[in-house]
């Protein structure tokens, strides 16, 4: 018997899935179009089903009980929106053991339980699609793992979180500190009380998991990532890197490099004319490399109640189709792995920013550079600023690609240098 | 009994098609395991089965008679390479009467044939894939009909045609005319031997047919959109703007407002901030709003060897996998069709760029306002140069939001008065 509509039903009413409950009331005609049969919103489950979210809805379809979405027979696909590990895992599980498949915005539960999900979802033979969990309303898992499917991908650099992003972008240009630019942020609504996700790189960490995963057929894990954030970059230093022509990106970046592969998130000095550069605020943006495409950009809104609703409605519109005219199975998947190595983050090779607190004497110049020389690391440009002033003065240093090791032990010399008055600050660069 | 493998036969061994025999090559790994089964390349059609095109390949593959790739009746798929019409068409045709799946590059067939094609399609339950056509390596069609599948898209603005796209980068940057320009794009191979597809603009009228009926889910017809190149842009005039900041582009647009489309390609003004104005020489880009996801931006590569065959191999990858596991219908249709009326290119509003040719003495401007105010047409700024000069002196304004009707008619009375000595150049401005 053919079937005749698709039931959805939705664990998780904040945000997103207000956003969510919206397309299904305003796009009910165009998904329906899309995905090819009627798709309905069935159940809405949240601990709060009282408060008034500014959309119209049908009382009888919300619960505070999640069983009534994950044990009716009817409902073929199930949205998980609460985020974090311990209810939603448990909640996709038990969905999926009760053969539907999943839509799911939750990059923290994808990035951490990745091979139970999918065995859960091949022995049920369900799906799991997570489009919304990277760069927001940006199609870039399907657009990596189809649209770039015949390609070798070698690199991937993204900015794949708006907070962070609007917080350096607000630094720079309204020339603020980052407890001033983080403020802002949570008055805009653009960044949570409690911002340590975003800006400590966690959350680009969680993204960055699944997209390389994805693009280099390789599992790669948390614990493989390098992640560095953004709470403690000072304005000063955002404002000499300017005068080089540089501007401060937090980046998650993964590389692939004679079998190895480096995946590393950290604040990042990038050069006027990369591509990056000009994506400002609240948006993201990520660059794919392929062997055979080149270099690609996908941009857009990486968060927000509409943008991510609308990656979730994608899923739930692919899934539909498939249920009415076949099976297309899971588009991508943490398996079928390629033998590639992790490469560290000391291997790695990159041009650094460096802004050194020296005491005001002459001979300093020398015993830096000499401490850098030691290493192989060499200087391309240089900045002293603020000569007699009291105690300390800042020397700003780029150097040329260097191995990050070496920067390290230099570093760790010149800290401990009777002219060091502070630790040396440092950032990698990019042309 | 399953499939063992999927048969691919290849009629076009052009730039692309070389293209796509080297990822059959190189890439072979790859491609079997996105697709879940082995896809083989089993015949090679050409006119020219001689010349050798630097990759290798076994001579028993190639041949120079089409009925061996349309009547083999173990090929699967057949990838039309050759473009054009006349014998592209009847390929096709003749392969899916045959229940072959087709992919193509060809903007040029699709764009004019599309219902009789699909029509085929239909009726031989196979699929035609086409990503190859817009925007090269770019994933635009399948990021625009899925990715965004539950958006209502309200603008598209693209810069779809790398040739036209190099030289007004070239003119622009080297300060060069539009000859020297197309000179030189024609040496680099980024211009063919009679670009006039390019610098006409009909090769991105037959993308933005192609990519507006799928976002906007109605047929748009050739004849439906207004087509203006860039054969006759001078350097001056990329010159004045620069001085008001901003650059030319030759834009497809296609905008839909109040239940009415406007599908258009031309020059335009592009203001300095503008996400499109930093897309330069061979890149194409596609920026797509819609309601739920808000702006996005697709950037790559448009064309070349390897980035088309990228996206040529993506659809097949795609129909391999659908071979196998069950089948997802077509992913776009010209049918399904909103009710959308087309709004002539007389009834849209734009800012406008004016230079106006005329004698240089005194009650000039007040002649031009004169007839500019008297069709409601307001001047934002203004540029008199080289007064004082021989016969004639430039004069460019930039007005404000006016209906394009009424700057037509404007400028047909400007040109008629004695002190017009050129008819006026007018070009579209969008900050």
């Amino acid at each position: 018997m053919a079937k005749e509509k698709v039931n959805v039903g939705l664990i998780g009413f904040g945000t997103i899935g207000t956003g969510v409950v919206r397309l299904f009331k305003d796009s009910a005609a165009l998904i329906n179009r899309k995905a090819g049969i009627k798709v309905e919103l069935k159940k809405i489950c949240d601990i709060d089903v009282e408060r008034d979210r500014g959309v119209e809805i049908d009382k009888a379809l919300l619960t505070n009980d999640a069983d009534e979405v994950l044990n009716d027979p009817e409902i073929d696909i199930v949205i998980e929106l609460i985020g974090g590990y311990k209810h939603a895992l448990d909640f996709v599980m038990r969905a999926m053991e009760n053969k539907k498949s999943i839509v799911t915005a939750n990059k923290a539960m994808i990035s951490r339980y990745w091979e139970s999900l999918e065995e859960s979802a091949s022995k049920n033979d369900v799906d799991i699609m997570a489009e919304a969990s990277v760069a927001g309303g940006i199609p870039i898992l399907r657009s990596t793992d189809k649209g770039l499917a015949a390609n070798k991908i070698d690199r991937i650099m993204a900015i794949l979180n708006g907070t962070a992003n609007y917080i350096l972008t607000r630094m720079s240009k309204a020339q603020i500190s980052f407890d001033e630019a983080l403020k802002e942020a949570q008055q805009k609504g653009f960044a949570e009380a409690d911002p340590t996700l975003d800006i400590e790189g966690f959350d680009s960490m969680h993204k960055i998991v699944i997209l390389s995963t994805i693009a280099f057929h390789r599992r790669v894990r948390e614990e493989e990532v390098y992640v560095e954030g953004i709470r403690d970059v000072e304005y000063m230093d955002i404002q000499f890197a300017r005068q080089f022509g540089y501007v401060m990106k937090l980046l998650a970046i993964a590389e692939k490099n004679d079998g190895e592969l480096n995946v590393r998130v950290h604040p990042t000095f990038l050069g006027n004319r990369h591509l990056l550069t000009s994506v400002d605020y609240e948006y993201n943006a990520v660059a794919v490399r392929g062997d055979a495409v080149g270099d690609t950009l996908f941009y857009g809104k990486g968060a927000g109640e509409m943008p991510t609703a609308s990656a979730v409605m994608s899923d739930v519109i692919f899934l539909a189709r498939n249920i009415v005219s076949g099976k297309e199975k899971n588009p991508y998947s943490s398996k079928k792995n390629e033998e590639l190595r992790i490469k560290e983050i000391g291997d790695i090779e990159s041009k650094y920013y460096m802004r050194f607190t020296v005491a005001d004497k002459a001979g300093v110049l020398s015993e830096i550079s000499g401490a850098l020389g030691k290493y192989n690391i060499s200087i391309e440009s240089m900045i002293q600023k603020g000569r007699n002033a009291k105690e300390s003065v800042p020397v700003v240093i780029m150097c040329y690609e260097s191995r990050e090791e070496d920067v390290k032990k230099a570093l760790e010399e010149i800290d401990k240098l009777d002219i060091t008055r502070k630790k040396t600050v440092v950032y990698r660069v990019i042309d």
